[in-house]
């Protein structure tokens, strides 16, 4: 274990010279922003929060978040970010406009992106008026908490469960934001006691407060937000990432490996799979996820119905040229014929149901028990016609054994 | 309605020829055995009982029952057909011994099987010694209970029931004997009446009883044996078969049809069958019967453990050279791969679970709301393989795809 560890400190542990870089682009963007704030006369403190003010980014990572925190309710956070983009357009400097509850700005400074991020100044235990608002406070929460070996702690577990697929909250991954991994090690105290503990916990069942409030929250892990008692800093998890971390937890104390930190290479095994492919649509990420996972999980549903089995499905992107709905299947194409059950005998619906039958060419209506059946031809024998009955004709392509994803892998991490 | 009935009425009426041949054979028959039982000495009453005394035999059925009614119950039956069977060869009449509770003797006369059946006489409401004594019983309750037109109705509703399927108590059908057929009419008082009342019927509901005894019996179809309150003259009904006539005569009430008493032929489906033939052991027909449907059930269930469907099942047998299990399938091949399910990851069992696929080719183990899976090689993938891993590779030949029986036909009766 030990081994283990120090060879994956070594991992998470930037070099020197990016731990300068990311203080002096950190420096430079808060500063240019300052600059603007004061330039367009906004009643504001900007300062850097998030991972690359507390040091528990990992290495490689190339976000920054620059916060304008607004002390006048009177100003909208689109009106900052307009005035700002003028700025920072007059300074050559290149940005983008993004959109999360609000838009947002992303500069493009010396390779790396600033997330330039309006919100309003709030004390703690008041009610937040946009959720950027608890960044400023929970960076006070969080950077006395940490000491510098919970920090490189901090970067161990999330590259853990960046390896293990559930980092980040965004609807992607459904999994633990880097805000809730700190939390973790600022509440058991270390790497290896939050896997302790993730081993023990029970889903709908785990609890974790600092303080005694007792919120009531229906989610699969609840990790009570210190600043502020009535979220539940853990609800983006979802039942499969909760779980997928339980037993990840659990795999790695019982056998320690680097591949729970660097994940091992994996053939693929060659199994039916389809895939219905869609062209990226213009909109932001979190939106295309929910939507095309929906889509997804009522296509698995309708897979079923139309009597295929499914062994496994899931939503891939590069987020940027496709979508695609993924499913790992017994079988691409069926028998023509299935059986269908109908009413018990002594039921007033068996008369429809045989009539239905006489005219067509079935086995039976033969009686089993005290219900009727027949044999009849299937609907749709190829996958194909089962997509299309659902989606369609047109706007996606259907792609059939070409896959060679993660879906048909073996696990990478569990050894 | 009308117009079927006559036409079923001449079907089951038999010809004025026919009907003197079997009162002459059975006239025959009976003072044959009533001379050997007087050359004996044995103290018994000999006499004709059962559809052939009641006139209510199907046409072309060719079995007589004579019993001998001992009054001494010193005698055994086995004596008694010993002794007969040397009494019939001394006079050259051709039989061979069978067995049912004890052995009887079928003599083959004028082209008729003669069944001569020892039992006791027994008063109504006494408890039987062997299950043939209550013959004299049941045939001096219906003779004066049943007219003309009953008797008529008795022979169309057991032509009925045999073009359903349903005739016959033997283990092989499960279904209503010709007693309870009897019973049924008298009973009812028609044709008519019996089918109106099963449209009605309700598996494990229907108490059917000629006086006011209220006997519990645990059966699908309980019918009171007039002269045994403790026996439920339904008891070999099975639920199938009971439901299969109240489906039957439901359906003949709604679209009355010559169908179902001459069933319609119909051309098979192409289906995977695939069928387990034996050599037809040398045993008493309910002996096997019994023997390879609980074969052929078990078999079902293991078909389905293998993964494989199974629409419908069957044994059929000409109880002569072969009985064979046969099963209409979805497929008789399957996919290579299978989905399998493992514990919750909370659970002590998912260490065990886990480490069994470390080493093998599988996806995953992967994590599923919160559950663990692997995607893995199946056991057996061909259907014969699942067979022979139950039944070992001797004693049967596996025929694939050459079936046409009922078992993939239309129903030849329901229109």
């Amino acid at each position: 274990m030990i081994e283990v560890l120090e060879e994956v400190y070594k991992l998470v542990t930037p070099s020197p010279e990016e731990e300068r870089k990311v203080r002096e682009v950190s420096q430079l963007a808060k500063s240019l922003v300052a600059e603007a704030v004061s330039a367009y006369r906004i009643d504001a403190e900007v300062d850097v929060y998030g991972s690359a003010a507390r040091f528990t980014w990992l290495p490689g990572q190339r976000d920054i978040d620059v916060f304008v925190v607004l002390k006048d309710r009177g100003i909208k956070p689109e009106d900052v970010t307009s005035l700002l983009s003028r700025f920072f357009t007059e300074r050559g400097v290149s940005w983008v406009m993004r959109y999360a509850q609000h838009p947002y700005l992303t500069l493009f400074l010396e390779g790396y992106e600033v997330d330039v991020v309006p919100c309003y100044k709030i004390m703690a235990g008041e009610r937040p008026i946009t959720a950027a608002d608890r960044s400023p406070l929970h960076h006070r929460f969080l950077i006395d908490r940490l000491n510098e070996t919970q920090r490189r702690d901090v970067r161990a577990l999330k590259l853990f469960l960046k390896t293990i697929g559930v980092y980040g909250a965004e609807i992607k991954t459904e999994g633990f934001s880097g805000y809730l991994t700190e939390l973790l090690v600022a509440y058991y105290g270390s790497l290896i006691e939050v896997l302790k503990a993730a081993a023990r916990w029970r889903p709908y069942k785990t609890y974790i407060a600092f303080s005694d409030v007792r919120t009531k929250f229906r989610a699969p892990l609840v990790v009570v937000d210190p600043v502020d008692p009535n979220r539940n800093a853990a609800a983006a998890v979802s039942l499969t990432s909760m779980s997928t971390f339980i037993l990840a937890a659990r795999r790695f104390l019982k056998r320690p490996s680097l591949s729970y930190f660097q994940p091992r290479p994996s053939t693929p095994i060659r199994l039916n799979v389809v895939e219905v492919v869609f062209p990226y649509p213009n909109e932001p990420p979190d939106t295309v996820w929910g939507r095309y996972k929906k889509m997804g999980r009522s296509l698995y549903q309708w897979f079923k119905k139309c009597g295929f089995r499914v062994f496994r499905w899931g939503v891939e992107s590069d987020e940027n040229s496709y979508v695609s709905l993924v499913y790992v299947m017994d079988q691409l194409e069926l028998m023509p014929y299935v059986l269908h059950r109908g009413p018990p005998v002594y039921d007033e619906a068996v008369d429809a149901f045989v009539e239905k039958y006489i005219g067509e060419e079935v086995v039976g209506p033969f009686v089993q028990g005290s219900r009727v059946y027949v044999i009849k031809k299937r609907r749709f024998t190829h996958v194909s016609e089962c997509i299309q009955a659902q989606l369609g004709r047109e706007g996606y392509e259907i792609r059939v054994n070409s896959y060679e994803g993660d879906l048909v892998r073996k696990n990478p991490w569990i050894t």
